[in-house]
């Protein structure tokens, strides 16, 4: 069987990992990084539709507060484009019909001001919430035993704000807010900075730039510098463990040895590897309240962006159909218009199980009474579900519900003898995005270099 | 490496994979136990604190209503032996001051009286809760979009009330209200019959019955049945299945052939197998959201039940110290006095974190509260912690969170090609008990046997 040996073995070849593996290379130390598909990439998935043209069946964007990902994609000669975003966003919320932006904006005005009101409400308690340890707010414990959804409730919203406030907030979590604590919003919203940066309805936050070429440029330069350290096909089944030194164990028998490991997956994936020894209860009871989001998401290659003619930016904002959200995601140099509906949340479980036709034929009843006849005349369809994907089993991220954060927080990404947690869903800045893989890949590199170097040299 | 054949290859030697072994023995095929640990039991563990006085860390009561269990205790000759149930209760609520039974139903009268309310109203909407299919009751979505505790807090209830509302119910779910949707506990309800079942504040319900010997009997009665068939140590990692065929693979290289598989462990455990072909999304996502209970049990043993003589009956009900609850557990022809306190949910994780020193200490002054100065003076002391146990990770069972029944219930008990599913958590009468135990280990066993014989005989 084969049996590898490396410094520091890394669990999964997502951003996460491949950043790790690179830190750990220019300290001077051997990576190994073991991933369980076929592919690296991790949530990042670029496909091609036909000839020049993809999409992003994974993550897609970056935005302006993305230091780490502009310096990466700079460094690896990645070239960025904007998000087109010239026109109005089309709505259709409690009734209200297909409205035009500027329309919608005149006749819920008080309603949205509210909404305003009460996202800055939102800034100012997440201000309160260290993002290295959302336990430790001053309010934490009565934060974390209430839902999110319960706090919305309370605000004294009109059915059309409560219902766009929602959907923007599915729209981060990918699944209802009943199910997640409302310490656990507050700390992602002081990830990211603002609800002005993560709530976006227009675009800007989270959602400004783009890779040329796709995503997956990003994961397979960085793969290139890392070489042949690269193991894929390879599902970790249990890590022996002892102060310095991990013995990792692989489906097939592939045995990979190193005086570290750094599990790079999402915590509900890191919690189904045996450990031996067992990890504390704390941990484990941790990765049982982690579980993956419901997002999928479906895109529409028609031959031109029609709607761009008749002012629309491509996006909408319904209750209607199975999408919630839409975005305009057509590349640059190429003539083709691509649109992406999102599912997230119970619309990814309902519709992420239905025959692809049928989930396609509603997606298309909504988009036809945003967008027009031609929405129903795509060249091409095709659509993600990640719950499916046996090496992801789910997306975005994981959610906190109740209690969860206050209860095993702490657990989250201490590092526990010779095994040191990664991903994204470890980060303290933009977790649950690219910028936040990034943050963890290098912060559990460094803990490892610094552990494993007497005198380490200052990492770039 | 060791291969085994079998015709039913069963995960898990709990009572559920005992009993599923021993229907499948009943039909005429042949089963396989694949036990992780280092004993067969599950959530059962009687352990001797002396010579013939032992005391239960897991399962330790049946009520009157658990058929099967009393049915199954007769056939295995296993003893049963009434709880001590004479003398008042001391509750000590929301600042009251440590007040005797009758007193405090006296002061509390009309709170009371309140709560009887409240719980007639959860047995009427639990009436309407299918224990084999919550998801379609006729308001599934709207209770599985609030929590229990939003659903409590919504009753008007005073402070004393609401609080052993709380306390109560945590005694059988083992988590704060706000984790659990309102559609599971009142599911849970239904599964044991009526509140007064549960709820027991008194003893009655879930808890007027013990074995002698030790509930370790009926597990240990059960495997002497099945004999050789149970290999134990045995941690499986991989489930590889066909239509009509079952290869398990385990850590250290034993390979297990079947027809079919039982998976007779937690979902959350079950979740941790690779299966191959992966499972679909639904079945996935669904055990990453069925998270263990938080729940031990300390148990402090004197000379002699000395509470008894001043007309109490060892059960506490108080928000102040780590337990919620205590109980009278002496053993018949044994005259030491034997409490047990419970800490459950919050309490658990908290003080199941400390030293055992600090935990001991806390949990005595709160007995010296109640029962006076000579509970500070045990013979013995000892408390078990099921969070930190590798094969088991949890206490009492899985509670589902908002939205997990209706968007992923289906997936709980239903077949997957050759994979079938037990466990309590999947039973449909008295789930999370040892009755539920039984009945999912029953119909999984059945299942199977149907699926195997053209013509099967008719089951005991």
């Amino acid at each position: 069987m084969p049996r590898h040996e490396a410094d520091v073995v890394i669990v999964g070849a997502g951003i996460s990992g491949l950043i790790a593996a690179r830190t750990v290379l220019a300290a001077g130390l051997t990576p190994l990084i073991l991933e369980a598909d076929e592919r690296i990439g991790g949530r990042i998935l670029t496909e091609e539709v036909a000839p020049g043209l993809s999409v992003e069946l994974g993550a897609q964007w970056i935005g302006d507060t993305h230091h780490r990902m502009f310096a990466l994609a700079a460094e690896l000669g990645v070239q960025t484009y904007p998000q087109y975003d010239q026109g109005e966003t089309s709505y259709d919320l409690v009734g209200s019909g297909v409205l035009r932006e500027n329309d919608f904006h005149a006749q819920f005005a008080d309603e949205l001001a509210a909404l305003e009101r009460v996202f800055r409400r939102l800034d100012e308690l997440a201000a309160e919430v260290p993002p290295e340890a959302p336990w430790l707010a001053p309010h934490a414990a009565e934060w974390d035993a209430i839902t999110a959804g319960a706090w919305y409730d309370a605000q004294g919203l009109s059915p059309v704000a409560r219902t766009l406030l929602e959907i923007c907030t599915v729209g981060i979590l990918a699944v209802p807010t009943v199910e997640v604590s409302f310490l656990h919003l507050l700390f992602t919203i002081q990830t990211c900075g603002v609800t002005s940066e993560l709530f976006a309805e227009s675009e800007g936050g989270a959602q400004t730039t783009r890779f040329l070429g796709g995503t997956a440029e990003i994961p397979n330069r960085l793969a290139a510098l890392i070489g042949d350290q690269i193991v894929l096909e390879t599902p970790v089944q249990l890590i022996e463990h002892t102060a310095d030194s991990v013995t990792v164990h692989c489906r097939g028998g592939v045995v990979a040895r190193g005086r570290r490991v750094i599990v790079a997956i999402s915590p509900t994936l890191a919690g189904r590897i045996m450990y031996d020894p067992p990890l504390p209860g704390i941990r484990d009871q941790l990765t049982q309240r982690m579980p993956n989001a419901s997002a999928m998401k479906a895109f529409f290659v028609y031959d031109e962006p029609f709607w761009r003619a008749d002012g629309l930016n491509g996006q909408l904002i319904s209750d209607v159909g199975p999408a919630r959200m839409s975005n305009d995601t057509c590349l640059p140099g190429d003539d083709h218009g691509v649109l992406l509906m999102f599912l997230e949340g119970e619309q990814a479980r309902t519709y992420g199980r239905l025959p692809v036709d049928e989930r396609r034929a509603a997606l298309t009843a909504e988009l036809v009474r945003h967008f027009g006849d031609r929405a129903a005349r795509p060249e091409f369809y095709i659509d993600g579900e990640w719950a499916d994907r046996q090496w992801t089993r789910g997306c975005y991220n994981a959610n906190l519900g109740p209690l969860v954060w206050t209860a095993y927080g702490p657990a989250l990404s201490a590092p526990i003898g010779a095994i040191h947690w990664a991903s994204t869903d470890t980060a303290t800045y933009w977790s649950a995005y690219m910028e936040g893989a990034v943050e963890a890949g290098e912060r559990a590199a460094r803990q490892v270099v610094e552990e494993l170097t007497a005198n380490a040299a200052p990492l770039p």
